[in-house]
């Protein structure tokens, strides 16, 4: 049986908190008196479909219902959950308060999204000030799972219990505020202000204090707090941004891209990938994990794609290759801080089919091997097509090249078959 | 030809320095009165090893060589870079510069760590102070690449460049300081200042302080300094904490762990994964990416391998399953927000060997198989072994009711070969 939370107030805020308890599998009840508040509901429960479920690695429940009502009292009545997410006007509050405990049940948490009131205040003139406590979110409310808990003497435990047992339900890491403030906005206020006066006092522009917290502090309290951070939780926070090719990670890809490449013979099995195993690569088995492979063999794909001129310039016009079919052996184990290198061996390169033959080394140790079939396609029909000329010619130059070369050990073969 | 660092003072700062010079590929000279940092150096060097170069996915040059020099115009002669990271006190910051130019190279570029003192002050006495600028950065510094660089109008404009280009080609990005003060000092200061206030207060304690940090803000900032933050980025900072089962992570795994998981019927293939495919899956061609998809039937063969009891008190116990070679068909394409689920078939399970096959669905859409081949190892040896005797009967159990189900298409089939 699904339960149902009250939303009142539909503004970023509230719409944030709909998106969650709906996505996690909650009915959800809306009241704002502003009829506009529905488009960024719409908006706001759009992105937390795409990213929330996402940070699962299992089913969530069915999504909720969601409806719009016209009264308070509709919202609120039978509901499980209230959460007011109002103006911070305290007498609005309040007045709103009194209203919902006019028609909601007694054993309903009523919980204020308040960043500012202490829970005395908001509990002010209610019928039952023993209902009403504050949780404190982040935007977006549907991704952070930081929430503030403000509970007081009023508040019986079993309150506090259950606020604590739903927030949990629905992703959320409550953190007991232990007396009037919140700890996250005193802190942001603290940094803002920081922020105001250095800006003021030209030691900085706001560009520059954005660039010290995403290269560096930032990334420190994100993976810590006040402590000191694990190398292997900021090498894989630094990598995700990097795959993101956003923050900190946008100076690794310039980094990246700095490098020198290596000069090319066709007549040998190309270079397409060397680096280094990195930190985030390994498994409970102590060793690189399976996926990882194929990411690697996946990046020589690329690679291989980019030295026959089908760059994201190119992919970006609506053509690329598509992976059909994969075949990896894996030979040999290797480590994190292990610089590995692969080579590309052409087997077929005609028409639509590029078939390819990776061979991952480490030093002279061969780990693993992956044979791909890739099938060019227009991006816009999904469908396979010819690729345009200049591809098709580059490839086939390299395909008649590489024809020279001893046809690898393990092509052609199938699962647990030794030829 | 590699270029040499004379990096003066081998504390923690200073050995995060050398460190990342050096993989970066220069050569090393040290200078520490305290023969007992070498014990340091050589601990952050390690750390460094395992970490920096694995942000690249490239490779990075050879590594450079490292010595420890007996004087400090040992270490400076000729060095086309002097990185200072003595304790911050300036007469002796002073002093040991007027020893640096006794001997180094004028076109040298001499750094200071200094967090404190502005350039002003650092180039008090020296006798060509047109060299001193201050560079200071954030542990650990071989990580992080925030490094804020200070420099006054008695440094030419060639001093300020040549510090850019070394500082961006060791992977840093350089934010250059407005004025006298380091903004990333004082913003940790404002923040450390409203912290202690919190706790003196009763507010919160210093754990809730870190909560905070870890579970919202931090996020936040880390992302997009105090602009706000796109989804797909948290959404990926997330994930990676996740993978690290680290700060805002362990929060998501606990709340994986809670959720229900369906009964078991061993006659039928076994659902393994119900996820929904996530923000930072997709890839260049608009779909999920070829990597995840091994990633997602990686994940379906650990949830086997725990049903079987191969489970994490196993693994540590010395045993597990190591694939040995895979086969992925890919059939139709999936978007991130889409719900998947695989099926696992499992057609040998015997002996040291178990080879399952799983199917991907999008509703009722194959979007793939994958069939494995793996094997049962110690993890002591390294070498095949056969699982205990509870794992061995749980998986042909289920093996034999598993051969009453029909073998699925693709089974046992090469590259290319179409049966």
């Amino acid at each position: 049986m699904k339960q149902t939370v009250a939303i009142i107030g539909a503004g970023e805020t509230g719409a944030g908190w709909a998106a969650r308890f709906r996505v996690m599998g909650w009915n959800v009840r809306l009241f704002d008196p502003d009829d506009m508040a529905r488009g960024l509901v719409g908006a706001v429960l759009q992105q937390a479909r795409r990213g929330l479920p996402g940070l699962s690695d299992v089913a969530l429940p069915e999504m909720g219902d969601m409806v719009f009502c016209q009264t308070i009292s509709e919202a609120v009545e039978g509901a499980d959950w209230i959460q007011e997410c109002l103006p911070e006007r305290l007498e609005l509050k309040r007045k709103v308060f009194q209203k919902i405990q006019e028609h909601c049940k007694n054993a309903t948490v009523i919980a204020s999204s308040s960043g500012v009131f202490t829970v005395d205040e908001l509990q002010g003139c209610a019928t039952r000030p023993e209902q009403i406590i504050a949780t404190h979110a982040l935007a977006p409310v549907y991704l952070l799972p930081l929430v503030e808990l403000a509970a007081n003497d009023t508040n019986p435990p079993e309150v506090k219990a259950r606020a604590k047992e739903v927030l949990q339900g629905i992703g959320m890491a409550p953190v007991e505020q232990q007396g009037e403030e919140r700890v996250s906005v005193a802190l942001q206020n603290a940094l803002q202000a920081e922020a105001d006066r250095l800006v003021a006092e030209g030691m900085a522009s706001p560009s520059d204090i954005s660039d010290v917290l995403r290269y560096g502090l930032g990334q420190r309290w994100a993976a810590s707090g006040l402590d000191a951070p694990q190398d292997a939780v900021l090498v894989a926070m630094l990598r995700a941004l990097k795959a993101q090719d956003a923050g900190a990670g946008v100076l690794l890809n310039r980094f990246d891209a700095a490098q020198a490449q290596p000069a090319l013979d066709i007549k040998q099995p190309i270079p397409t990938v060397t680096r280094t195993v990195p930190l985030d690569w390994t498994d409970y088995n102590g060793h690189m994990n399976e996926a990882r492979y194929l990411q690697a063999f996946g990046d020589a794909t690329d690679r291989f794609m980019e030295i026959i001129g089908c760059d994201a310039e190119y992919i970006a016009s609506g053509g690329s290759y598509f992976t059909v079919e994969t075949h990896i052996r894996h030979l040999d184990e290797v480590h994190a801080g292990a610089r590995i290198r692969i080579e590309t061996q052409c087997l077929q390169g005609e028409g639509k089919k590029m078939q390819l033959f990776h061979r991952m080394f480490e030093g002279d140790r061969l780990l693993a091997t992956g044979e791909h079939m890739l099938i060019h396609v227009s991006l816009d029909t999904r469908r396979a097509s010819v690729p345009v000329d200049h591809i098709a010619a580059r490839l086939g130059e390299i395909a008649k090249a590489h024809s020279a070369l001893p046809v690898p050990d393990g092509v052609g073969q199938a699962i647990g078959v030794i030829k």
